[in-house]
C-alpha cells in the first residue's frame, strides 16, 4: 500500500484535496506518481490539477490506491463498470470482475451494484482495488427506501458521506438536471435513459420540486472536500438514441454542469463531467468542443459515445469507435461498454472484451494526440512483426493469451512459433520475408547471389 | 438469376461496361437495381458511374450477381476476404465462409486463395455468389511458376483473362508500384507489407525492370473492357506500420494510381483505388482527402485503416475504428479485418466477427454522412428499446442470433422476453420504464393518481 504513508503524513492538514495542495504550489506524492507514469513533468501535473483540467481521484481513506491522472494532458483512460443487480451476480463474482478489469488495463472501476449487499460488495472491491473506485450513490439510497419517491436530500447526503468514509474515490451525482430542463426532454424519442437521471426526474415531478442535490450542492461539496472525493457530474439528460443527440435538454444540462464545476473548484473539490451516450459520429467533435467550452476545461468522461443505436451484441465495438474519436478530440476517460450492453449485465468475458476494445480506442487516441511515448509500443510491435518474433508480438498485444490462442489454433506445432511466416499467407507469399530479403539485397535467385542494399541504392540514384 | 436476361439483351453490343452505357446516357438494369437499393435517383447513379465516382462491378459472365454500387454517393460498403492458403482450408469451407459473409451483410467478397485448387475454389464461389467477387490474380500466377521470379507479364495477363472469362467482377492489380518508388520504401521500419506489392517489387529488383503490369496496362484494360471487370488499383506500397504511414512511397504510388485511373476511364473501364493499411487516426481524414484529390474522385476502398499496430486478436475492432472515420470522410468501401489478422487465416467465426464489426463501422459512416434513410433503422431500434419489444430489438441488430443469445443467457425464462426491464438494471432501476411513466404523466405514487402530460407542460410554462 504505497499510499498509506503519504496519507499519514498529511493527517493534520485542514484540507487534503489534491486540488488544494496544487493550488498551494505543492507537488504531492500522488502527482509525482502519475507524472512518472505519464512521462510528464510533476510541475505540469500540479498546474493542471490546480486549473481543474486534470484530476487525481484519491480518497484519503483509500490507501490501497495507485493514483491515476484523468485529464487532457495525460493518457486517455478507461473505466470499467461492474456491480451486481437485483437479478444477478454475487460479491465474489464482482471482485473477480474487478480482477479481470484491472488485469486487462482498466484505469478506474465503477461499482454500480444495485441489488442487496451493496455496502459489503463495495467494501470488498475497495479493499482489493489498486485502481480508483467510483460509485453512483443514488443506487444505494434507493435500496434504503420502500418507494423511490421517499428519497430525500438528507438520505442522499448520508449515503454519500458513508461511501466517502469507506474510501470511494469518485462519485457520480446527477445534480445538473434542473426543473426547467424537464419539458425539454419530453420532446424526445425515448426520453431519459440515465438511471440516476430518471429517478431524479421522477422525484422532481412527483414532488413538484427542484433537484434535491442541486439545492444541497454546497453540503455535497463539504463532504467531497473532507475526503477528497472527486465529483463526476452525471449527465442525467444524456441522449439515449441518435434521434435525441445534441438536443436542447442535453446542452442545457451541460451548461449547468459547467456552473457546478466552478462551484466545486471554489471549494477545491476535483470534478469531471460525464458525457453521452448515443451520438452520431459527425457530432462527436462538436460534443467535446462544447463540453470544453461550457465546462471550462474540466475533464470529459464519456459513456461511449455510441454512434449507432443498432449494435446490440457488439456495442463494445460501437462504443470503441465513438470513444476513439472523442479521445482524439480531447476526452479524458472512456467508460467501457460491453458486448452485453442493452441486453444484460456484463459477465466476466464481457468485462474482458469491453476493456480491451476501449484500451485499443484510448491508445488510438493517445497516438493521434501524439502523447509522450504513446507510439513506442506500436513501433516495437511492428519490429517484432517484421522479425517474426511471435512471442514478443503476443506480449505487446492488449490480450496476450488471446493473441497466442488465435495464432496457435491454426499453426499448433511449437515449430511455427519461430516460423518466418504465418497461416495467413503461408511461406511462399510472406510479404515480410520478401521485404526483408529486399532490404538485405537478397533479391535475386540464390544462385545469382545477394546484391548488397547500398549497391542497389546507388543504382537507383544513377537512374 | 436476375441478371441473366439483362446480360442476354446486350449480347450484341461492342462495349458492355457500365461506364460505357452511362456515358451513352443509358440507365442499365444494374443502375436501376442499385438506385432502388440505395434510394437514389437512377439518373444520379448513371451520372456518378459516367464520372467514375461510383462503380458497379458486374462482369458480363457473372449472371448470379445482384449488383452493388461502390462510391461516395451510395452507402459505405464492406468487403470480406476469404480464401484458402497452402497451409489451411478447403473448397467446401470457403463456400461456407462466403455463405456466412453474405448472411452477415458482406457487400462484396474477395477470394484470396493462394494454395492449390485456386481455379476450382473460385468457380464454386462465383457460381454460389450473389455478391460481387474480387480476386488478386497474381496469387494464381505465382502458383503456376516454380519460382516467383519466373513470373511474366504474359502469364499475368493470361491469368487475368481466364479469371475475367470465369466471371470475376473486380481484380486487384499492383500496377502502381514503379521502379523509382522502390528506394522510398527502403527507408521504412517494415518495408513492403502488401503480398502483391512485395512479389512485384522482388521481381522488379531481380530483373532490374519496370513493373510488368504497368508496362502492359493497355493490354490489361482491353481485357477489363471486354468483360467489364472493374479494376481495384492495389496499394502495393501501403504502410504496414504507423511509423511508415503517410510517407513518400505511399503518396508517390497514390499519384501513379490517379494517372492509371484516368487511363482506365479513357477506355470506359471502371476503377477504384485501394488504400492503407496502418494509419494514425489523426491522419485518416488527410488520407481520404489526398486520395480524392490525386485520384480524381475514384471510389476509395480501404483496408482498415488500422490506427494502431498493437491490436492483435482484436484487429477487427482496430479496423472498424479507422474504417468508420474513413467512411465518414468519404471512403466508399471498407475491407474487413478479422480478429485473426496478423495471426492467421480467418475461420468461420472470424468471418462473422469481422463482417459485423465493419457493417457497424460502415453504418456509422452512413449515418454521419446523412445518407438517405440511413438512420431509420436506428430510430426503429430506439423505439423498440423504449417499448421493451425485445424481439424487434434482436431483429434490427446486425447479428440477431448473438443479441438473442446474450439477452437470454442472463434472463433465460421466456417471460423475460416480454418483461419491461432487463438484467442490467432490474425492475426497480429501469430508466426506460420510469421515462415512459413520466411522459404518460404517471409520475406520482399510484395513489395520487396520474397527472396528464399536458397539464405538466402547462405547469412548466407558468413557472
Amino acid at each position: 500500500m504505497i499510499r498509506a504513508s503519504w496519507i499519514a503524513r498529511r493527517a493534520g492538514d485542514a484540507v487534503r484535496t489534491q486540488m488544494h495542495y496544487a493550488r498551494q504550489g505543492r507537488i504531492t506524492e500522488e502527482m509525482e506518481f502519475v507524472a512518472e507514469r505519464e512521462r510528464l513533468a510533476p510541475e505540469l501535473v500540479r498546474d493542471e490539477v490546480a486549473a481543474g483540467r486534470l484530476i487525481i481521484p484519491a480518497n484519503v481513506n483509500h490507501p490501497e490506491l495507485e493514483p491515476v491522472a484523468i485529464g487532457v494532458a495525460s493518457r486517455c483512460k478507461v473505466n470499467a463498470n461492474i456491480g451486481s443487480s437485483a437479478v444477478t451476480s454475487s460479491l465474489e463474482n464482482e471482485v473477480e470482475k474487478l480482477r479481470i478489469a484491472v488485469k486487462f488495463g482498466a484505469d478506474t472501476v465503477m461499482d454500480l451494484s444495485t441489488g442487496p449487499d451493496i455496502v459489503a460488495t463495495r467494501e470488498a472491491i475497495l479493499r482489493a482495488s489498486t485502481v480508483a473506485i467510483g460509485t453512483v450513490p443514488i443506487y444505494e439510497a434507493i435500496e434504503r427506501v420502500a418507494d423511490p419517491l421517499d428519497l430525500s436530500a438528507e438520505l442522499l447526503l448520508e449515503v454519500i458521506e458513508a461511501q466517502a468514509r469507506q474510501g470511494v474515490d469518485y462519485m457520480t451525482v446527477h445534480c445538473g438536471i434542473r426543473w426547467h430542463h424537464l419539458p425539454l426532454a419530453q420532446k424526445r424519442l425515448i426520453g431519459i435513459v440515465s438511471r440516476g437521471g430518471s429517478l431524479t426526474a421522477q422525484w422532481m415531478m412527483a414532488h413538484r420540486a427542484e433537484n434535491p442535490l442541486f439545492e444541497r450542492f454546497d453540503d455535497l461539496l463539504a463532504i467531497c472536500r473532507r475526503y477528497d472525493v472527486a465529483l463526476s457530474l452525471g449527465d442525467g439528460l444524456r441522449p439515449g438514441a441518435l434521434a435525441d443527440a445534441g438536443d436542447a435538454a442535453q446542452f442545457a444540462e451541460l451548461a449547468t454542469l459547467g456552473e457546478l464545476a466552478q462551484r466545486a473548484w471554489a471549494q477545491e473539490v476535483q470534478v469531471m463531467i460525464e458525457g453521452p451516450g448515443h451520438v452520431p459520429l459527425d457530432q462527436v467533435e462538436l460534443n467535446v468542443e462544447k463540453q470544453i467550452e461550457l465546462c471550462h476545461g474540466a475533464p470529459f468522461y464519456l459513456l461511449g459515445p455510441l454512434p449507432t443505436d443498432i449494435g446490440a451484441g457488439y456495442d463494445h465495438i460501437t462504443s470503441a469507435i465513438g470513444g476513439a474519436l472523442a479521445g482524439m478530440h480531447g476526452a479524458a476517460m472512456l467508460c467501457y461498454v460491453t458486448p452485453r450492453e442493452h441486453l444484460g449485465l456484463p459477465e466476466l468475458e464481457d468485462v474482458r472484451q469491453g476493456i480491451v476494445a476501449h484500451k485499443i480506442a484510448a491508445h488510438i487516441a493517445d497516438v493521434a494526440r501524439h502523447r509522450p511515448g504513446a507510439r513506442e509500443r506500436d513501433d516495437d510491435m511492428s519490429r517484432a512483426r517484421y522479425g517474426f518474433d511471435w512471442d514478443t508480438q503476443f506480449a505487446l498485444s492488449f490480450d496476450p493469451d488471446r493473441a497466442h490462442e488465435l495464432h496457435d489454433a491454426t499453426l499448433r506445432h511449437q515449430a511455427f512459433r519461430t516460423a518466418e511466416f504465418c497461416s495467413m499467407c503461408g511461406p511462399k507469399f510472406c510479404a515480410m520475408r520478401i521485404s526483408q530479403d529486399l532490404s538485405a539485397g537478397a533479391c535475386g535467385r540464390p544462385s545469382r547471389g545477394a546484391v548488397p542494399g547500398q549497391l542497389l541504392l546507388d543504382e537507383y540514384a544513377a537512374k
